[in-house]
């Protein structure tokens, strides 16, 4: 396949601008072809205005049409075959294996919002039927579901060039509510983009939509994402990334006149509290799981474990030696691309020149910084040094973790009540340990969104049960998960219909249960059809 | 009951300050006693403080205790008896047999949510299945629910003294949902918060929640709400008001470092389309229909239908006649605080100085302004000049309501294309008006919050089915509803616990469904308990 290196305006190729960029190998330091044209604030406004335009003008899309659309983008994503794992591979470095996964997980999430939606129940469908004869004021008939939202802005994440990217939950969450999607690239990976982003073309084609129903926009500064979340067409925002761009994101688009609901997830050091007997009995069998956690997919996932906290002990020390053994004997990672190391590096000199940090191991050789390299890195401190020192509990993106030494169980519980927000947080206790177990879990629930018993927090199932979520500044709005069947209602609004007639009526509010999902009928959860008729004719 | 106008932090009196107001009747002029404190900055985040270490310290509130809590303030404020009723007369001019219905509106609200919370589902509780033979990667055990998102600032409406007041809608949600409450009351009835704030004392007395799980806070300017939102320990805001002061907590809350969802409820002109064939078979019904609708509870609901949009005609010309008479016909209305009288005459005033603007009828005789009084007014203007004057759009809060003359369907549907967010909208449509109606609709659906057919939009039913929200700047969270069941998701957020034993899992989530609840399990709804033994034991 021939990568233009053009934006996409539905289908249409657009490069007005003169501003290019070209991903690098970060494997090999070599840039690639093609070069990427920058989208002009014009190229932007005119995607998010076909958006709007084609919302506007849909109608009636079903809940089939859309489902077997997001079918179609998962078969025509297999349909590209091994140039996108390579092409991926090429940009970020990551491995053939790992890409593989991705892909997987990112059809997967596709077909299970396919379900979903065929299923039909997410709606949340709500009927109250017409008393007219109560008094002292007739109840009327009111029928309430979910409806899409409108056009949603995503911004790709770069550590995941297939699954939180072009056609990755976020954009798949969207579509399966029934919203357009303007993509914007992450500058890492464009050609995996354009891509993936041809493959939703041909999908949207197969089946019936409009070109406009979705389209790419690459760029490396922040003007573009800028000027599309503040174009009144966009009606929610969906990102992963940093900090500073996603609250610059959040800050954009709710100081609109209009604002709108953002989700940006923003990363987490995802604290793991190792408690007395559980080190006790399985230290080494921690450190061993502790150590693949933290240098999976070279430390870059939002759920790797920055930060592990015990109390000072012998059993601590163990655990400390046989991570520093792991850590010393590892071989340095390659990096998503330079600025993500950078930043890793940036950020590991800071800690490392702290008079309270030890950095207890790390791995050899020397990082050869021509193939984007990074130390794996192994950290300690003390909880009073942590917690007089803000920066030491900052995300450090990257195979690095940092271990707190508590002097007691207070100081341990003082440690998780200074945490800011988190996508996860993980206990691991044992026999003994229930009640500071307990006091922590009180204190850890106000703090994450998710919470694991005994595990390590990389690795986030893709399900019903999921919340990737959590308070800020992990993400922007703690009511929502950008993983699992939860996440489409992100993209969703209610409607209530007062006393329409029958036929006007959407499918999922009309007497007859047509689509055969559930539904409240006078608050009472239910398949079965509305008893009474209700609604006039016109 | 001798009032003695002090805040209430917890139980605990307050009067730090020394600016106090007085609420007056606005039927009389008269000022009433006591004065009231004004709350301090320092007073404020006392509260708000009290609220996050009570939050903090609670442990495993049941469904139960909070159900009881609920039934109690609605008892507690049924106790109050005749009293409370005549000081809401008195410091809104409302009549009491509107007063009357507004409690049982209140203690309704209470009580659905008592149920609510009882029956347990509305958490959403997720359970998915852990797979520990799957390849790959093993499934974890994943088990999901809603849990409150933490002390909620509420503020006063006020246009209802008690259904959107101190134990009103929102702060039924927020105490369903399990979180306390600080309450800022509106200061035109002051007095009334206080009556209802020692029956939330007595409640929370009654149910053995600490006192400081609601407070109350008086003050006529906005610092009070600006350092309330602010402040670290709130964690979600719900406000109903003006368009203005609703925006500006917005803006504060959501520039915070971390930033909470705010629920701002801002008002909407309630658009009315008159269909050529629904107007032709009952344009004198209609006409007294929309006129009772307007001048209710003295025109100051935010669903007060500010707009009627109708196509020129003989049909339209009649109707405007016979409104016309109605509105001359019928005497001033007692608006409920001076504040409130001057902002409708000022913009009433604007509009009537407007050349393309016609006042086609007001009440007789001159309204009293020493007694509080509007008049209630009938405007008309053409499509053309209202395209063009944004003015025009905007909410008059009060008895009046704006016709305008379309010259054709398109102009008519140019209209509704112009409007902003609304609450509700609504379509009276007959025999032949199908095709208009449809477009109509598909324009309104993304204008507005609920759809009515050939109704009035006042009369906000409360129940599992009620939408009241919509687009901004209706309000500031399009995916939310203020009024019925749904609300309490509000102010709750999802949390996931993976792999934890299942004695420490909430009852909610546990194998057995003790709650008997809705659940999903492996993604399918079922009252069942989970077949296979999850977790592990500690």
């Amino acid at each position: 396949m021939q990568l233009h290196g053009k934006n996409l305006i539905g289908s249409s190729l657009s490069s007005l601008g003169e501003a290019a960029f070209r991903a690098e190998n970060p494997a090999t330091g070599e840039a690639l072809e093609p070069p990427f044209c920058e989208a002009l604030p014009l190229e932007v406004n005119r995607a998010a205005e076909m958006a709007a335009l084609a919302f506007e003008e849909r109608d009636g899309q079903s809940a089939e049409a859309t489902a077997a659309l997001l079918e179609r983008i998962a078969g025509q994503i297999e349909a590209l075959g091994q140039p996108l794992l390579e092409r991926a591979e090429a940009e970020t470095g990551l491995p053939q294996g790992r890409l593989k996964l991705e892909r997987e997980r990112t059809t997967g999430q596709l077909r299970m919002f396919a379900g979903l939606v065929r299923e039909g129940s997410w709606v949340d469908a709500r009927i109250d039927r017409a008393q007219p004869g109560r008094r002292p004021i007739p109840k009327p008939d009111l029928r309430r579901m979910l409806i899409p939202i409108g056009p949603v802005a995503v911004f790709g994440a770069g550590n995941f060039p297939l699954a939180f990217s072009a056609a990755g939950g976020d954009t798949a969450a969207a579509l399966a509510a029934g919203n357009p999607v303007v993509f914007k690239a992450h500058p890492g990976h464009p050609g995996t983009c354009e891509m993936t982003a041809a493959a939703i073309q041909n999908a949207l084609a197969e089946s019936g939509f409009p070109d406009d129903w979705f389209s790419l926009l690459q760029g490396r500064g922040a003007d573009a994402g800028q000027t599309l979340v503040r174009h009144a067409g966009i009606q929610a925002v969906a990102f992963t990334g940093s900090l500073g761009v996603g609250r610059s994101l959040f800050d954009a688009a709710l100081s609109r006149e209009t604002p709108i609901p953002v989700y940006a997830e923003m990363g987490s050091i995802n604290p793991v509290f190792l408690l007395p007997a559980a080190l006790a009995a399985k230290g080494e069998e921690i450190a061993a799981g502790l150590y693949a956690s933290v240098t999976l997919g070279s430390g870059q996932f939002c759920t790797n474990p920055g930060l592990v906290v015990g109390l000072a002990s012998g059993e601590l020390d163990r655990l400390v030696s046989a991570l520093a053994a792991l850590f010393a004997a590892g071989r340095p990672c390659t990096m998503l691309n330079r600025n993500t190391l950078d930043g890793y590096s940036r950020q590991a000199e800071d800690l490392s020149a702290k008079e309270t940090i030890e950095l207890v191991a790390h791995s050899s050789p020397e990082p050869d910084s021509a193939r984007t390299e990074a130390a794996a890195m192994l950290f300690a401190t003390g909880a009073e040094a942590f917690l007089a020192d803000r920066q030491m509990s900052g995300e450090l993106f990257g195979p690095a973790t940092l271990v707190v030494r508590c002097d007691s169980e207070e100081q341990m519980l003082e440690v998780a009540c200074g945490l800011q927000g988190q996508l996860t947080a993980t206990i691991f206790a044992g026999e003994g340990d229930a009640p500071l177990c307990h006091s922590l879990r009180s204190i850890l629930e106000a703090k994450a969104g998710r919470l694991l018993f005994g595990g390590y927090p990389t690795g986030v199932e893709v399900c019903a049960a999921m919340h990737h979520g959590g308070p800020y500044p992990a993400t922007t709005d703690v009511r929502s998960t950008s993983v699992g069947t939860a996440a489409i209602v992100r993209f969703a609004r209610p409607i209530c219909y007062q006393d329409w007639p029958q036929d006007q009526l959407p499918a999922e509010l009309q007497d007859k249960n047509v689509r055969g999902i559930w539904r409240q009928i006078d608050g009472v959860l239910t398949k079965d059809d509305v008893g009474a008729g209700a609604g006039r004719p016109l």
